[in-house]
């Protein structure tokens, strides 16, 4: 419906991240019934990202700057969080706790969907390492197995070095009810307890 | 985070239906990893897509021609179904079912909004029943008490004509479970069962 060009802008929104065709069809629409104040600035902004955004050469964050914002704030402190991707990145960026720097990974190692060392930034953050030594390297991988596999081979790389190698604590997520909890969390929760 | 562009790019897909600003940073952020391949494509059929969609100003739909395929396909029916909106239009003809013409009202009938009949396509509507009478006029209202209003509100205006008009069934959605269904549409199906 709407001829061709309009069948594919929706085959290309419903293969984004958490869409299909069914809302790409009602997104669509939408765009269409308000060209010039949806569907036009939207292109607009696309060409502009698209024109602007670049990878940090030094953390691999996406900014319209290189080195990154985060990168070239020279009072940030001297830690480096390594994270598996830019989203975790802003994630934890979001969380306006963490005042560091951060180094992008672009994946976990993966067996199943072969991806080994090579595939991730891991020479990048060692070269990175030798040339300026950070105070602490935080590794704040997801708590999933693919996560705890890409800590432990990155806690055996980067131990020799000898600086203080943190990760993130596992437990009961805030707002987070125990009666919904996984067997898993309650259980690390649990033994990582802390008195007071 | 990402600079001011990746941002209003955010605040753009954030305003979309059924996205909201954690949905659109991650598709913002998959588009702009995938630069080449997601991106620019998409950034191109929007473009493609701005330039080429035009209403039918015959019925109302988007196409790429005006009149839209439907209406300048000779072959189908000589009957209008009323819709409310394009997406109804097109979830009709997804159906397969219907091989007539459609008119696009542009909303509904609505106190609260304050939508009254010079907000619709209703003038339009007959002007065109005047110039070419259609065997039957299907109102493809939805079930709502806007979309019966609007019903009852054209059937007036359009009974004088002497064109006959029909409405959609209402029952038991395709795959609906008895027990999860509400009063209402339970109430419609059993006072509109049909014997055999």
């Amino acid at each position: 419906m709407g001829g061709p060009e309009v069948e594919r802008l929706i085959a290309l929104f419903a293969k984004l991240p958490g869409l299909g065709p069914r809302s790409a069809r009602r997104i669509v629409l939408k765009l269409l019934r308000e060209r010039e104040t949806r569907l036009l600035p939207l292109a607009e902004a696309i060409k502009a990202a698209a024109d602007s955004v670049r990878t940090c050469t030094n953390c691999g964050n996406l900014d319209s700057t290189d080195p990154c914002t985060i990168c070239a704030t020279a009072s940030r402190e001297n830690t480096i969080c390594v994270v598996e991707t830019v989203a975790d990145l802003w994630a934890l960026e979001r969380a306006l706790i963490y005042r560091g720097t951060y180094h992008v990974l672009g994946g976990l190692l993966s067996a199943i969907a072969g991806r080994g060392p090579e595939d991730l930034t891991i020479t990048a953050l060692l070269t990175r390492l030798a040339q300026h030594k950070p105070d602490e390297i935080i590794l704040a991988m997801p708590a999933t197995v693919e996560g705890a596999a890409t800590g432990h081979y990155l806690m055996e790389k980067l131990s020799p070095l000898s600086i203080p190698i943190s990760r993130l604590a596992q437990g009961v997520p805030m707002g987070g009810s125990l009666e919904f909890l996984d067997e898993g969390t309650l259980a690390t929760a649990l033994a990582a307890r802390r008195i007071g």
